[in-house]
């Protein structure tokens, strides 16, 4: 929903850049900013624009405000020989997934899978990030997150759950990985508040008003439907709640429901985010390289097969993100309007070099 | 969708009785008959009719045929860990699932975490009853299936994913266990063959024609839409490639869209069915009690929430089932016209005493 037809586009490196240098302007250590950077640049890069670099304004402004750490004392404590807690200390929740994940796939390499909850972090991005560090080194991976409640329960009048992502990577023999990373509501908050500014009516079954009814009028929607409308809500509510389970019980936080607003006027308190991190040695139940080539020959089936008329064709979970990473690496990585001023404040209120977009 | 009014009705022992007889009497062993009556007459008692006793006839059908062997030599082959392999060589999906999942709570007892891939399987009835076998001991537990092709991709023309459930159980301090059991379509495909008996329209959004476009009319409906439909099945179509990654690939099997149909007429074939199996013990991440606790909390919360008008009220996953269930072990579980019917034949064909109904 960005605008990505913008002429102001910059590289990867300059993002990179200005990221680092914001970071560490409001407190962030190295560990911190590079954490954030690899996640929003990853994110940007792929096209999904919602967890990108729109996010560094609201993660300087929380480090700011003393709601994040920028300097973490983040432990890790290993109970079992695949299991273990990481105590993320109020930091930047990119630092506290990918430090979890590198546990996580150090523990499958010994016991063939590892896990780790994630108990006083932050928002973290996009989910998809830390399950694709461990498909990157060879490894299934899983990540999930909780947040305050945006979405309705099945048959619910108020928003309860987050939009709690699910987030499942697997390594592909000879290609990028496959990757899927879903919201468990059918859209995010945020493309309320797009279709809202410019207008736009919203598709059935995705929202509604403050009685709890369904809505497609972004001015009086107040909450969103779980993945599976009124209809088969209960799915999608159902999902959410696993995601809730796994994210803040099994790590001993509060739920997304009691949660303060990561967009809240209170910016000094931290929030207590949980997350989950699950990685899988493929090897570890048959032989080795049977599962990439099988993956590999089922997504070679996938693609085969015909796609209804008017549509843009068969794509498998990742392939619209490869092709968008192409493209941005080649051409550049867009900002729109409102990126570009939130950009430019943050170099002039910092004195960091102003990105540089190309020509 | 069963008639639930029917005034035939039995005991889940008579039930249970009557199964084990039928089972023998084409060649399973006790092990395999007892996996199977376990699952039937809890999927029976929760409710879940269309994974209960209905499924009799067909595994009775296919044990006579010769694709599913009744004495099987599973082998269980441990190779790291936390991680194994069951070959469940061509026997009943039901021991398969309740031995795999036996060895991955064993494993998580030890590690934190235990996950069994299994291979040369067969329909194992409803994900949740294993997934519930883990719960029941104190454990998470999840357990995926993949099957022959119902469901399309987001956009395709043809069915190419199985229903492929995802069933997710936890343990709650005090109470019946929560308990997610739901497959990646929004219904099942015994509910468009039911809708179509009795001449009545599906919900939007579901199925689609031959030429894969959305269709309410169950007599030209050829395959079932992912959750989401049109406009948000790449939600539920990558869900469905999550659970057949986990279940056929990484068991070493082919995948849905290779399998012979569960319902064609070669009964005589193995399928290679593979399932996927995951043990999480709570207290490898936080204090034991935390997350029993924690997880009554979120519940109680949950439950307190307003519902929209007109709607049944809020419910947890699991309570419509653990209601159904207390209903059932007081008053019967019901066999509609039909499947009495086949349960009269069985009783003639391998002279077993019919069952009992209550009075």
């Amino acid at each position: 929903m960005a605008d990505t037809s913008s002429r102001f586009r910059v590289t990867s490196d300059d993002l990179a850049r200005f990221m680092r240098a914001a970071l560490a302007a409001v407190g962030a250590n190295e560990a911190s900013s590079e954490a954030v950077t690899r996640a929003l640049v990853k994110a940007s890069r792929m096209g999904v624009d919602s967890h990108g670099l729109r996010l560094l304004p609201h993660y300087v402004k929380v480090l700011e405000g003393g709601r994040v750490k920028g300097a973490p004392d983040m432990v890790f404590h290993q109970r079992l020989p695949a299991t273990g807690f990481l105590d993320a200390a109020d930091g930047l929740g990119h630092l506290a997934g990918y430090t979890a994940m590198e546990h996580a796939v150090e523990m499958a390499g010994q016991a063939g899978l590892g896990a780790v909850a994630v108990g006083n972090s932050s928002h973290f991005g996009a989910a998809g990030c830390y399950a694709l560090a461990a498909a990157e080194r060879g490894y299934i991976g899983m990540a999930f997150c909780n947040s305050d409640p945006f979405v309705q329960l099945h048959d619910g009048q108020d928003a309860f759950h987050g939009t709690n992502p699910i987030a499942f990577a697997a390594p592909v023999a000879g290609a990028a990985p496959y990757l899927l990373d879903m919201a468990t509501s059918s859209i995010p908050w945020n493309r309320v508040q797009q279709f809202g500014a410019i207008g736009r009516e919203l598709p059935n079954q995705v929202a509604a008003r403050a009685d709890g009814q369904v809505s497609t009028d972004p001015r009086e929607v107040t909450s969103l439907l779980p993945l599976g409308g009124s209809d088969f809500g209960f799915k999608g509510a159902g999902l959410g709640g696993m995601v809730e389970i796994l994210s803040s019980t099994l790590s001993g936080m509060q739920h997304g429901f009691n949660l303060l607003p990561m967009n809240g006027s209170d910016i000094s308190t931290p929030r207590g985010v949980g997350h989950f991190f699950l990685a899988i040695k493929p090897d570890a139940f048959i032989e080795e390289g049977d599962f990439s080539r099988g993956l590999a020959d089922y997504l070679t089936d996938l693609r085969r097969q015909s796609a209804i008329k008017g549509s843009h064709g068969i794509m498998a979970p990742g392939d619209r993100e490869w092709r968008c990473q192409t493209r941005r690496d080649a051409e550049g990585i867009p900002l729109d309007v409102a990126n570009q001023a939130a950009y430019a404040h943050i170099a002039h209120r910092y004195e960091i070099t102003p990105l540089s977009p190309l020509t």
